[in-house]
Formats: C-alpha cells, sequence, structure tokens
C-alpha cells in the first residue's frame, strides 16, 4: 500500500546504538503512529531513497523529538545511509510468509531446502525478529533436523554469501569447537602448515563472550583488519594468512543467527555443523581438521557428544565435497598459560620460538592438529604428520612463516605488557584438583581483557601439579587500578578458581 | 558481587516508551560499561533502593547523558519508581537456571511441574528476554504438551497470581477462541445468564491486534476499569459485569506469554489451553463455555482442530475442577454489522432491546452461548437452555440486567456517532462470495478503531446474499479526513474485501 503523505518524517541523529538490531524512535503523538496504528515494539518498514529496512518502533514522550521529527539506532542510521534532514517513511510489514516453515516444523514437518532458501533469504533482508530468529534456532535446536537436513541448510548458507576460490585442489583449514581458555593454537598451526608448503587461508573471529578470540590475539602482533583483496595477496604469497573474519561476508545468515544462539545458550547440533561449515566451505577450504576439546566446562561435555559430533562433521562435510578429520582432545583445563590478547600472544611466541618456557600442552596441541593437516594435504605421509610438523616447528622454519605471514599482513609487533600485576597464591599446600576454566576467563574479562589488550592472567599450575603454600596460582595483569579493584572484590566473593585437595 | 563504586548512576528521564520491556540507556564512554563489559544488547540487573529489575543496555553516543547519567525505558522507570536525580546500580545477572528445562525439552525430555514453577517464576521476575520467552513457547510449540503437561503448565499460571473467590458453588463463565470481526457476544451473555439468576464475573481483554476488544466496546457504554473490590461489589449485588481484565492480576505470566506468541504468530494448542483456563480458573469460575468459531480467516481453521482442542479443554478442566462446554460454531464470516467500539456497541444494543433491525446472527451466536450456561449452571433443564434465554432476551429482563451492571460499574451511556461515513457500494450484481475478515478487520484498524471509539465499519451484508449494483456493500466510520484518506488510499490498492461472484 502506498503511504499517505503524512507519513514522511524528519531524520534527527540521536546517537542511540542498539548493536545490529534496528530501531526507529518516533514521537508518541505522531501522526504516522496513530494512522498506521503502530504502538511502540511493532516492527515497521523505514524507507529512505528507495532503501527499506525492518525496525523496531518505540516511541518517546520527551520533547527530544519535535513533530515531524524522527531519529534512528545508529546501526539502522549506517545502514540507511543517513545524513540530519533527510526524509523517512514509515509503512507497515507484510507477514514473514517463511516463518511458516518454522511453525510447520513444531508439527513435526521437515525442512525442505526451499524452505531453508527462503528462511535464510528473510533473516539476511532482516525481516526475523529476534523473537523469530529465536524460534528458527529453537526448531534446529536439540536433534530435530537429520542429516539431509543440516546438509540443505549449510549449502543455504553457503550460498547465501561470498565464496572464495583459490584455484586449487588443495586448501586445508582448521576448526575449534571452544570453550577452553588459552587454547591458541591457530597462529602455531597456520605458522607450521604454511611453512610445510600448504595453503591454509585462516579467518577467525574476535571474542564475543571469551577474553580473546584468535582475532583478538593476532591484533597485538600484526593487523588483521584485511579487504578480501589483501587476504587474498598474503595468502597467493605466503600459503597462509590469520586474520579477522567478520569483515568479509563469508555466510552472513550465520553470524545472524550465533549471536541469538549465544543470547539463549542454546546447543543445537545441527546448527553447529551447519555453521562452522558454511563458513569453510565459502573460504573455499577442502580439508579441514576440527578440534573438539572435550570436558566438563568445554562446549562439548562428554565423548559421546563428541563423537556423535564427529559423525556429522564428516557427512556433512562429505556432501560439501570436504574432507574432515576430527581430533577429539582434552578440554578439562585450560591450553597454555596466558588468557587475554597479549598474554596468549606471548605464549604463541614462546612455542613458535622454542623457548625454554614455552607452556608445553599448547605446543603438543597445535602439533596434534598440524600434523593430521600436513597428512591430508599430501605433505605428509600417513602417521607421519606430527613428526614434520615438529621439524618444522623445532627448525625454525615455522617461526620464519609466522614472521613473513605477519609482515604481508602489515608488519609484525611484540606484543605489550600490563601495567600492574596482582598474584593469587596457594593458601595451603596441596594438589591442584580443578581449574575452573568459567570463573578464570571471567576474572580475564574484569580484569579488562579483550579491549584491553595486555589484561588478562597467567596461571601456570595444571591438573595434578603439586603446590606448596604461598605458591603463584595465577597472576592478574590490569591497566588500571580501577579494574585491579574490581577483580579483588569479585574474587574475595568467590569460592576457590583453582581447587586444591 | 558487590558492584564498586563506580557503577552508581543518576538517573535522568528521556521518555522513551519501550512497552513492557524494560530498557536502560547510559553513555558508551560510561566507566561502568568498561569495568563491567557490558555491550549495548547486554542484559543487566539494575536496582534502585534494594528493587531490581533486568533491563536491556543500549548505549549512547549523543550528549544526551552526562557522564556518570543514565536514562531508563519508560516501564522501566515506573517499575522502579524514579525521580530524577536517583541512583542506580548496574550489575551483571546470573544465568537463567529454568531455561535448563527449555534446553532439555528440545532433547526430548518432559517438563515437569517443578519445571513450570521454576519457568515460570523466572518469567514473572523479568528473568527471561524476549529470546527466551521465544524459545519456551517454541518448546511448547504444535503438538509438544501432553495433557498432562498443559495441566501443570494451567496449574502453575494460576498459581502465579491472584485468585478470585466467590463463596459460591455455581459460578459460570464463557470464553470465545477469537479471530472473528464484531463477534461481541459476550455483553448480550452477561446480561442474559445474569439475569437468570447466575453469577458470571466476566473479565475481558483490549483489543492488540483488532478493531476492538469486548472491553474496547463496553468502554464506551460504561466504566470498565474497576478495581478488585469495586468488580465484587457489582457482582455480589448484580450476579455479573463485564469488566478489562488488565488491572488485576490474575494469570499474569499468561499476560507475557501471549504477547510475545502474537508478535511470533505462533499457535500452540497446549499454550492456548493453559491461557485460557488459568485465567477462568484464577477468576473462581467453575463452568465454562467455550465458542470456537471455525473459518478460513478465524483462528482455528478446520472441524477436525476444533475437536481437538475441544477434547484437551475438556480434559485440563476436569483436572482443575472446571466443567466445561465447548461450542463449535460457524466462523466463515463476520457476526453482527458493526466493526469497531461504538459500532459494535450498537449492535449489542439493539440485540438486548429487541429491535427490528437487531443482527439476527448476533442475536442467535449469544443465545447458542448463554443457553448452554444456563443449563451448566442449573437454572434450565438439559435442552431447554436456549428457550429459557430467548425469554430473558424478548421480554426485556436481559436488558434490564444489562443496564443495572452499568449501574453498578458507574453509569450507562449511549455510544457515540462518527464525524463522518463513506460507502463501498457493489460494482455491479451477483452473489456475496467471500467476506475477508482480516482485511475488514484491517480497515476498520485504518479508520481509526479502536482508538476513535466510533470509528470502524458497518458491514450489513453476508454470505450468500444477492446484491445489485451500487447497493451498499459496507460503511466506512472515521473522526478525521485524515483518516478517510488514508482508508481510502488503502483500498484503491486492494483486491475486494466482499468478493461478488
Amino acid at each position: 500500500m502506498e503511504p499517505a503523505r503524512n507519513n514522511h518524517l524528519i531524520i534527527k541523529r540521536l546517537g542511540i546504538d542498539t548493536q545490529e538490531e534496528y530501531y526507529v524512535y518516533v514521537r508518541s503523538d505522531c501522526q504516522v503512529v496513530r494512522s498506521e496504528g503502530f504502538e511502540s515494539q511493532t516492527r515497521v518498514s523505514v524507507r529512505k531513497d528507495g532503501k527499506a529496512i525492518v525496525a523496531t518502533l518505540n516511541t518517546i514522550h520527551n520533547p527530544l523529538l519535535h513533530q515531524g521529527e524522527a531519529s534512528l539506532s545508529e546501526s539502522a542510521w549506517y545502514a540507511l545511509n543517513c545524513r540530519e534532514g533527510d526524509t523517512l517513511t514509515l509503512s507497515h510489514i507484510p507477514p514473514v510468509e517463511s516463518f511458516g516453515f518454522v511453525r510447520g516444523k513444531f508439527y513435526g514437518k521437515r525442512f525442505t531446502r526451499v524452505a531453508f532458501q527462503q528462511i535464510i533469504r528473510d533473516i539476511l533482508a532482516g525481516n526475523y525478529s529476534k523473537v523469530h530468529l529465536a524460534s528458527f534456532i529453537s526448531a534446529c535446536a536439540g536433534d530435530s533436523l537429520d542429516l539431509e537436513e543440516i546438509t540443505w541448510l549449510t549449502q543455504v548458507m553457503v550460498d547465501s554469501g561470498m565464496r572464495m576460490d583459490w584455484g586449487k585442489r588443495v586448501v586445508v583449514d582448521k576448526h575449534c569447537v571452544g570453550g577452553l581458555p588459552g587454547n591458541r593454537t591457530t597462529p602455531i598451526v597456520v605458522a607450521i602448515v604454511a611453512a610445510g608448503g600448504l595453503t591454509i587461508p585462516k579467518t577467525s573471529s574476535r571474542a564475543i563472550t571469551s577474553p580473546a578470540g584468535t582475532a583478538d590475539t593476532m591484533e597485538v602482533m600484526t593487523k588483521v583488519d584485511l579487504t578480501v583483496q589483501e587476504i587474498r595477496s598474503v595468502v597467493d604469497k605466503e600459503g597462509g594468512c590469520f586474520v579477522w573474519g567478520g569483515a568479509i561476508q563469508l555466510s552472513p545468515a550465520d553470524d545472524l543467527l550465533i549471536k541469538v544462539e549465544r543470547a539463549m545458550d542454546l546447543d543445537s547440533e545441527g546448527q553447529m555443523v551447519a555453521s562452522v561449515l558454511s563458513k569453510k566451505s565459502a573460504a573455499g577450504s577442502k580439508m579441514v581438521v576440527i578440534d573438539i576439546p572435550v570436558g566438563p566446562s568445554a562446549k562439548v561435555r562428554t565423548h559421546l557428544d563428541a563423537l556423535k559430533l564427529k559423525y556429522y562433521f564428516s557427512v556433512v562435510g562429505m556432501a560439501l565435497g570436504i574432507d574432515i578429520e576430527v581430533i577429539i582432545s582434552d578440554g578439562s583445563q585450560p591450553v597454555g598459560v596466558g588468557v587475554g590478547p597479549s598474554l596468549e600472544a606471548k605464549d604463541v611466541l614462546r612455542v613458535l620460538r622454542c623457548d625454554q618456557g614455552a607452556p608445553m600442552d599448547l605446543r603438543k596441541h597445535a602439533l596434534q592438529l598440524a600434523g593430521p593437516l600436513l597428512e591430508l594435504g599430501g605433505r605428509a605421509d600417513k602417521g607421519n604428520g606430527i613428526a614434520m610438523a615438529e621439524q618444522l616447528l623445532d627448525a625454525g622454519i615455522a617461526y620464519q612463516k609466522f614472521l613473513a605471514i605477519c609482515q604481508a599482513q602489515g608488519g609484525f609487533k611484540e606484543p605489550g605488557t600490563s601495567k600492574m600485576q596482582f598474584d593469587v597464591v596457594a593458601p595451603r599446600a596441596g594438589t591442584v584438583q580443578e581449574i575452573n576454566c568459567r570463573l578464570l576467563s571471567k576474572v580475564a574479562k574484569l580484569a579488562g581483557a579483550p579491549v584491553a589488550k595486555a589484561a588478562g592472567l597467567e596461571c601456570p599450575v595444571k591438573i595434578g601439579d603439586k603446590v606448596k603454600k604461598g605458591d603463584l596460582l595465577y597472576r592478574i595483569h590490569v591497566e588500571s587500578t580501577g579494574e585491579l579493584e574490581y577483580v579483588k572484590g569479585f574474587l574475595k566473593s568467590q569460592q576457590s578458581i583453582v581447587v586444591i585437595k
């Protein structure tokens, strides 16, 4: 329906940040609201110069806006490329037809490929509210997708974004099914594998709920925010890269779904498989090693769950033409010593430089992943991958490759050091029984990670270590006294994070 | 954890209305945001003077707020009983434990009574975000709740709010499973049944997505916004009432769930049964007639669906000690002539006054529901209810009761008449084949209903009626020329609303 003249409004900027959710703010006595029958929280179509987005309407009772004015949340402002004084048009949105497939799923109907196509198209067009997204994710939750549905969803997600093509038969990649603080194997694995002559165009994420993502860690040593053209030139030159994946549109629907999944903390095996493999397929990877750490505070809690995921990854990978090797690893405690961007970067450098004090568990875990990649990529014979990876690391070839990739990405710099430290020591002698990964991550975040790059903590002890009274359990790194007080306050109210028995 | 001094903020009112969702607005460079690691859209605990709510955080880049200031959405402002200059504290919220039951449901576990208790308690405490609510509704959607689960959910919802007790064995009520414009039987049924000597403490809702709710319609004739004490005194005196149910806390969890269900447009039989029967049980009703209109644009589309709902209502009603009689009625077209508060009120009065021009379908439908109530309540023998209802109506006793109840609620006034009308006539001769209820409701809303009380439309034709070219199909009532232009614009872009073949 064509809007009447009276639903034009002049834009004023209020600067309200609602992240990727679009909001439009209007006066409660606004003519458009009355005539269209909108109320606060109605989802409406907002148009400017022929471009339209779907936004949630909020009304304002205050004289922040004059009659005839409207405002947009920052994301909506940028999406419509607004300037103060531009004109907006508001109108009703049609019902989201593809949501019928979600409803059908609750009544026992399977999703079809066409259903996923229409759902993902609507999600990318912004037609799904958070409530619709939550419902779609719920419809895929638990065991409700079969392998064919997962495969379709993955393929549709791949088709929804950009695809990279490296013009090569052998393109390898790795992925870790997350959850362990300090488990920063990626920079080491990429360096080894690229040093071994393989192509590994690795994209990584920034932290969302953790104290550091691989992109945050790499950012303290090099530039990670590269364009597609820059990534291509780095990989063409050095065989590998470690860049932030957020700027390139690989499986963009997945980015939207993951945010809501995190807010719900709802595991969905099907969604996870589709999420990981759609990104890998879009990135042009042909052989992928997937690391599944299993432990009480890791994402995957039991060996049985890991075996099922392994099966799913393998079958869906086959349908997408990707060779998958799944490594089920020990996820009972943090890997390495540092938690936080700079502190993890220091661990990575120690391993690459074969320093005396390098954390052996991080080294071992990286080799465990690099080995199979060298085998999958045809550089090492079956069973010899780890040995070859070890050689590349110990001879310093991997470190040279690491520096060369950093150079290609814009230069290498040493990670910085925090301004202040605070030690937590063993209150008595005993054996380390348990390390609470969740609380450890929380302390690192309260200390300022990942925003304060040098903030976080170092935890040099491992389960089974014997400690004397007064031995260091973990050292907190902060950039300001405020944050230090903050962490101290938190620690007082908590049970032990490193449990000694 | 005890918050440090630096997460105190001074409240400033910005007047942003986000309905029942709570929002807190802070500067993006706010100390609290940085130290707590909040980002926009984080859900946080907001405390003032020992009272706490959960709100969604939005950051503001503009100088709307000074350093150290925060603002709240209007609903949050009222919930915390704020005044400008009061002090707020922000802190992290713990994970919502009861959401584990929702996750479990997706993995095939049944809900238990305890699970529902904890979920409903968390929902009422505001601990569930919209995303959590959507997920819970999804977990209950389709056929996924069995009769025992529906019964538990209903009982837990009843226990979550206020309960009314009338000290009587016989307390009757009615409910209609919605969707039909103009189907305003409630005032007539209440008048007949109360005139027959029964107790019928009827609470009704205002329109949420329709052009009028029963409370909107009654409001043009009497006061509907009564306290619990006032309702009790009206019912004690006259046996019945027609009041707005929103002010009294009967099954308050249901009010929150229904809003999200509407946004999702996701039918859930279990939720619907629990929603209706929890309200009835909390209202102290012992015998309830439920009207299920079946039709292509009604809520229930097929006779089979209606039969299943009938079964569910009966079984869950039995568990709650409520006698249920379900009437499956014709929902193929609007009932009565008027659509909109005053226009429906005029239909109601015509039927009660036995006017010559009274809409016979509305009269018949009201008798169809009042009859079984008189039987259930023991006032009429089985099979004689409708005849008794007819007598009470035709003798003017029901109308006298209607006026008496209005008087007890605060006085009776005649519904008003609109300022302007616009007729839509038959473009050619033929037979009325179809009336699109959904579009008819939309036109009534665009005309200004329910906010403009006298706005809406009258549709005097019925399916099967023969019309000549130029005969009136429907008459639109508006209060301003702006709205008239608006409706005309809409009608131009639409296919026929009354289809003539």
